[in-house]
């Protein structure tokens, strides 16, 4: 908490808003303004009050310092009460995946095992228990009252009209153009949604590779990522225990988690493509169903038919998904086993509602080959997918590009819309040039702002390690900035209701000189106070950057309190 | 100079293309690839040449290697030659500005002057000696030639067909939809051209304020811009002795220099607005002409008209010089000398080929104010004044916002267009959010690529300090960078001819692991170096980021050749 000297203070707090239809209490940051200080003819002090600006909080109980966590507890189970109140769920007795019960049994992992257990849950037998099958009944359940509500931060309040209501978020998941991913089995999730009426999300990615990284790292990383802002957290850990590593997680996270299970399935076969099977991959799903990932990146749209295509590219495939796909499909001349089963898929996911992110193996990995026949020809399997879940009630969003120049990336969205009927697009970047690694969070947040304002629903964050190795926290960090404000700027731009209130509160404080106000309303106040304490020595009116005698701002408050005379 | 151990060297080289039309040398950037190494049937190593990419370098001497420089001397006078080879030059017995004589003869600045002394040249009488002028009256200066050999690269080997010939450059320049600032003075600089279809350029800006910085340093940032990427530099001191760290930049400077004179007449009457005088300011275009100033920021289009409008604002104004100006109208109540000594200003200018800049006084500070009356109506007086300076051969460049919501920015272009009829437009950002203090190299980057692909020439960087100090040497090579990637995706989405060369060749690069030719292609091969050597023990076909197992590159390349059968 930093304390303004006069007028008022300069502080955030977590607040928590009721539901009006459900028992439910949302999260929200509340930061709380100085008053703005006039002098008056006399000579006296007048201030005037600045309304509080709430802003959306990723960082659920992390960034509530009333509530004490303990990682080896896991955090609270906010959804469980809601969950076994709809009385359409079951608690089994064992883990259904024999994968996990070997891990289970395996003495070697009980010292990076997470101690709490928690028996899994699913549908029973028979009945339907997706967001989509919900909103489709007519029913809006406490997690659609939930983003309803997140969404729309203060505008009641402000009187700033939304089209967003609980019964338009019922409509939206209804039509498929929105999802909120909601594993039953990952309770200590709040609630969020992804689609293009709603405010642009950010993806963040963590995961060792088998170079480098342990779990405790990637705990921090998770936790990390949803206090900068991350909305949702994909696990892409290729390492040894993978399965320990997303129990730790999954139990910490109040951001719904992703994964892409043919990463695990090949460390169960020791890397070899070659011995990759539909059994080990389903007994993936389920091991990843019962822990408690709320979405599932499948590369099921590439197909036998896309090795052709590939090769005439200038950065072949660089989907890791993608690629192992198209390996198996080459080795076994045969259809791709995620394409062949994909009802299979749907079948086992709809029970725990986890949602389908539908794998772009096809992405364009350099501007040569943006929008070529490979990456569109699997759009379109994508979208013939996309039908095949929404029939069994599995909510479903949509992997894009990329690297794509910013004339091409229009096309895009639009073809996106077009193949898959409105089911949310969640582009990696796209990044708009291949020249500067280094700075791919840039290259891509130029990208990533522009298709997110074109209708993108969610933007996967790039670090600046990429392409180069994998990201500490200090790239996660720069990537999360770089997305954050990606996504704010097309928030801005598609007229998000009550998205600019934050950007006039910060201008305001910056024209009145309130830096406290300022630095809190910032998107990472540590940097711009470290910033702004390097150049200057204490708060004042002007900054270095221009000096007393030319600070504008400065000079247009007097020539307007009428300061300068003839 | 890194070498690769096998198959040729990864090495950057400066090379000097020559002109056809003119006895000219071009400097430029060549990087040397090294082979494409494949494996053939017999297991022997088959190795494939990749062609050198030559690349646009803005260091001028700095960045060869065979040229030792003394910045106490000055850098090679590239075009002395060709301007006196003219003959419509006059060389000067003295400073005709009463204030550099004066400077001239205080001994207490003698320890701070650049010690070899040039005596000025300006038009003969009578005589006209712009780039304008010449190019109407269809004479395809060395300068032209110069712009177009460098604007097209390797277009030429390449076979690649280019608009750009030295007869499209006089004819842009004719229309007044391009410009070459090249002031008779500053004879260090060499050529470069900005106009919309030419490639994107980027302007830095450098400059102590009261507070902080000294001559040493301001040089050094000078050359350290060039070396990094800028195109033009302008100098916006603001404090002492700017007149003797403005010459030790010029005669160090292979880039137009561009600055605000108004900062430095409003020093010479220690900072009251209410003492400045056409004649002070009168004095201070000449002095800084003499010196060589490349283009001036001229807030002529803010009039007495624009107090009023200006209270209706959020931010109020922005702009330094456009505050200044304001308050000199407000405070005598009387139109602006700018603006009614517009045509004494371009009389001037004329004499020694100093561009304007005319400044967007009223340029939004804030999202909340972008496009609004005070902003459009200010621009229609640009409109006006553009013509004026046309009509004298003098060349012109418009400056734009601010902050502007990507939904806004191309009104701005389209407005701009239309009022100042092609007249190339020069934009600083525009920032796409208000809320990202610490990142507004980011928030900018965007809105300066989105713009630039919609037509604006040049894009003036904003480094992250900005809103909260004066930029150090590590923050202007983070805004340049961030430019060049804004500028660069422009020129790709504009479809510029062989923008993507450099692209292809990293990506290529990438594909086939040549890790040194990648670093050598990049932006800042120094950054891109360093993260690889953070996260990697040594070159290999991976990286730390996905791991040997999951690197969909290796994986397509296995497919590719064959090395997967069934």
């Amino acid at each position: 908490m930093i304390e303004s000297k006069e007028n008022g203070c300069a502080t955030t707090e977590k607040i928590y808003i009721k539901g009006k239809l459900h028992d439910i209490a949302v999260g929200m940051k509340k930061i709380n303004l100085t008053d703005t200080v006039t002098i008056n003819s006399k000579g006296e002090k007048i201030y005037k009050k600045n309304a509080p600006v709430i802003v959306y909080d990723t960082g659920g109980v992390h960034t509530d310092e009333n509530i004490s966590i303990n990682i080896n507890e896991g955090i609270p189970r906010l959804r469980e009460r809601w969950i076994k109140r709809r009385g359409d769920i079951v608690e089994l007795n064992q883990l259904s995946s024999e994968y996990g019960r070997k891990r289970d049994k395996d003495s070697s992992t009980e010292s990076i095992r997470f101690k709490k257990r928690y028996l899994p849950v699913k549908a029973v037998e028979g009945k339907e228990i997706s967001q989509m099958y919900y909103a489709r009944k007519g029913i809006i359940t406490e997690e659609m009252e939930y983003v309803a509500i997140r969404e729309n931060m203060q505008n009641e309040e402000l009187g700033i009209k939304s089209h967003i209501t609980p019964e338009f978020v019922r409509e939206e998941i209804a039509a498929g153009r929105a999802i909120i991913p909601a594993n039953i089995n990952h309770p200590e999730s709040e609630p969020m949604i992804i689609g293009s009426t709603f405010l642009v999300k950010i993806n963040t990615n963590i995961g060792n590779s088998a170079l480098s990284s342990s779990i405790e790292e990637e705990v921090e990383k998770a936790i990390w990522s949803c206090k900068w802002g991350g909305d949702t957290l994909m696990d892409l850990s290729t390492g040894k225990n993978i399965h320990e590593t997303r129990e730790w997680i999954i139990r910490n996270s109040p951001t719904p988690i992703g994964t892409v299970p043919i990463y695990q399935a090949l460390e169960k076969v020791n890397g070899n493509v070659k011995d990759l099977t539909w059994e080990i991959y389903r007994d993936t799903l389920i091991e990843q169903c019962e822990q408690g990932v709320d979405y599932f990146t499948i590369h099921a749209g590439v197909t036998k038919s896309h090795i052709e295509l590939s090769k005439e590219r200038l950065t072949g495939v660089v989907s890791r998904g993608g690629s192992i796909m198209m390996q198996w499909c080459a080795i076994h001349n045969c259809e791709s086993f995620l394409y062949t089963h994909f009802d299979d898929i749907c079948d086992i996911v709809r029970q725990y509602d986890v949602a389908l992110s539908l794998g772009d193996g096809m992405r364009p990995g350099s501007i040569y080959d943006a929008n070529d026949k490979a990456q569109f020809s699997e759009l379109e399997v994508l979208g013939e997918l996309t039908q095949r879940a929404w029939d069994k009630n599995v909510q479903v969003i949509i992997e894009g590009p990329g690297h794509v120049p910013m004339n091409k990336i229009k096309e895009n969205m639009n073809k996106q819309i077009e193949c898959c009927k409105g089911a949310p697009f969640y582009t990696l970047g796209p990044l708009t040039t291949d020249i500067a690694p280094g700075y791919d969070h840039i290259t891509s947040a130029i990208g990533a702002a522009m298709i997110a304002w074109y209708g993108t629903a969610m933007i996967c964050y790039v670090t600046p390690k990429e392409h180069l190795g994998l990201p500490n926290k200090e790239d996660v960090r720069n990537g999360i900035i770089a997305y954050k404000i990606a996504a704010h700027a097309a928030d801005i731009a598609k007229g998000h209701p009550g998205a600019d209130v934050r950007d006039n509160a910060l201008s305001k404080a910056r024209f009145e000189f309130r830096w406290l106000d300022q630095f809190n309303l910032s998107l990472d106040k540590e940097r711009a106070l470290e910033y702004y304490k390097e150049s200057n020595r204490g708060i004042s009116d002007f900054c270095t950057m221009c000096g007393p005698n030319f600070c504008a701002m400065r000079l247009t408050k007097e020539i307007h309190k009428g300061d300068v005379s003839c």
